[in-house]
């Protein structure tokens, strides 16, 4: 019998990250058609950071949360409605409370791979509400599988129904897939999924080893459509998953529609691997951090790639913009010693 | 101790085709260099389908082979410089003689997977000039491994100093590409390679796969820059095997700077994965295809998808254009019959 996965498609959500939160109303109207159209059975949408995350500081979103799960709910039938919420930026009260009026099926809840311990009052919160809850490890690279099951376990004590974790440097080869993947579907009790991001080239193979290792739940985005060298690139992913086998229930046919649909209505110029992705993904580092970190190697004189393996080193988080410049004068002192002899 | 890669960076070849044969003199001497500098062992220059072949028919390179290769040559002091080699398109008398006193390093010659036999007197003239003679085997997931090692073996009785299989149609996933890979080192005294293409993504991992395999050469294009989904990403390729402990002897920063020089001088927008791409590598036929299937898709009032699909039923290779034809008129006939109930 052929293995079924179950896949989730943060388009509209991940994708938000490469357009600066500036997804139109009629993008979300068109990929959602186009998402149901293809039986993809879970659409995530929303601010790039998710709920809650729209600010001056992060980027201001050009729709409210509130817009968007409208929008989207009214050309989602089918398939189920997803957000993603950080703790921090999403408050139960005000945010979460009405993402449940408004119809948002499952909420993906995530935090930094060692923090799961903040997510307790959200996903109780949601499960009280009767609606769908994960647990999403981000940044999962920077825990080993031991600690990465001890996290995943948490959030399982709390009433997630799911644990994904999140490739969000883009760092794994295959094997790094499956040792922790291997880990958490022999550990946890709940499905277990893998959400993969293409610095490396290898974002469709890492999902392919999480199947392989026990996974359920796979992320793709159209086109890869996301931050930096993107995400899993989602057509792709239905194919090759056809090719070996694996039934995601999505029309192969429609789903390369829904790709040509996203070319000429959102994402004219598909993601590819830039030098800089590469050095992302090589450190270990957010590549959210290619902005400030060119900008500090401008002030002091030195080489970004530097940079980034300097805080791929000190294991550098997102939030911790301030290393950057840290890294940076370092870098630049022994510069200077260095020519001086 | 690090297992040594030799790589060969077919950028100036088989990029060629991804803008019609038109790389400029600037582009050949700013990527020559680029390489040179990254310490890139071995360039290809030319037109797409190699020397002799600019043609009306196949695309009228805008150099000559001639410009190309003293151009190429002017600029590659420590970087052998290869061609690629199609008996058919180019004679022994007058190309090859020539490409021999310009002083051509590597003569990579090629035929489909099963045509072997036609490439025995240009191997044999190669080395009979005192030239290095590689065998290059196309479309070679259109062969078994055991008649791909058939092939292999003529080759090198001619002798070819090295056979690389091209995965032209972008069709191989790790486990096809480790199983042949294997049979031909197994089987063959001279090094083996493989070149790859990205159409399901898996360039870069299926590169890895020939390495683990028993492989020593492998073709990377910086930017991916190729033909369709394109070649395998060199500068992702250089990271991912260094990672792994592989030695390439590129310099890392070198070929990032490089990947930057190709952006802004002749390579613009990276190629990605289109739709019709992945129905190539799914239907393992030859991406080339893709323009002369949407016209015949458009005449015939059918799915040019289902055309490709048709077309990898009858085992279609380059030059069998008029296959396309057959397959669009049986698919509207059906479609026909089929609405008549």
């Amino acid at each position: 019998m052929a293995k079924k996965i179950l896949i989730t498609d943060p388009t509209l959500r991940d994708g938000n990250h490469a357009v600066r939160h500036q997804l139109s109303r009629d993008a979300f109207i068109a990929y959602c058609k186009a998402a149901e159209a293809a039986r993809v059975p879970i659409v995530e949408v929303g601010h790039g950071n998710g709920l809650g995350a729209s600010s001056m500081l992060v980027g201001e979103c050009s729709l409210t949360d509130e817009d968007i799960l409208k929008i989207s709910r009214e050309h989602l039938h089918e398939s189920r409605m997803s957000i993603h919420v950080i703790p921090g930026f999403c408050t139960i009260k005000r945010d979460l409370t009405r993402a449940v009026e408004l119809g948002v099926d499952v909420f993906r809840i995530g935090t930094h791979c060692t923090e799961a311990d903040i997510s307790d009052r959200h996903i109780n919160f949601v499960r009280q509400a009767g609606k769908e809850a994960w647990g999403i490890l981000m940044m999962s690279h920077m825990a080993t599988p031991a600690v990465l099951l001890e996290e995943a376990k948490k959030m399982e004590s709390y009433g997630a129904e799911a644990i994904v974790i999140m490739d969000s440097a883009g760092a794994y080869l295959p094997d790094d897939v499956t040792e922790r993947i291997g880990t958490l579907a022999d550990g946890l009790a709940i499905p277990v999924g893998f959400h993969g991001h293409n610095n490396l080239g290898m974002a469709v193979i890492n999902s392919v080893a999480a199947v392989n290792a026990g996974a359920t739940i796979i992320d793709g985005s159209i086109r890869g459509f996301g931050a930096g060298a993107g995400n899993t690139q989602l057509e792709v992913l239905v194919a090759v998953f056809e090719r070996l086998g694996f039934e995601t229930g999505i029309d192969l046919y429609k789903i390369l529609d829904a790709a040509d649909i996203a070319e000429k209505t959102f994402n004219p110029v598909a993601p590819s691997i830039s030098p800089l992705s590469i050095v992302s993904g090589l450190a270990g580092v957010f590549s959210g951090f290619a902005k400030p970190v060119a900008r500090a190697a401008a002030d002091y004189g030195v080489d970004a790639r530097d940079i980034f393996f300097g805080l791929g080193k000190r294991n550098a988080v997102a939030g911790q913009e301030s290393l950057i410049i840290e890294v940076a004068r370092d870098l630049a002192e022994k510069k200077a010693a260095a020519a001086k002899g």
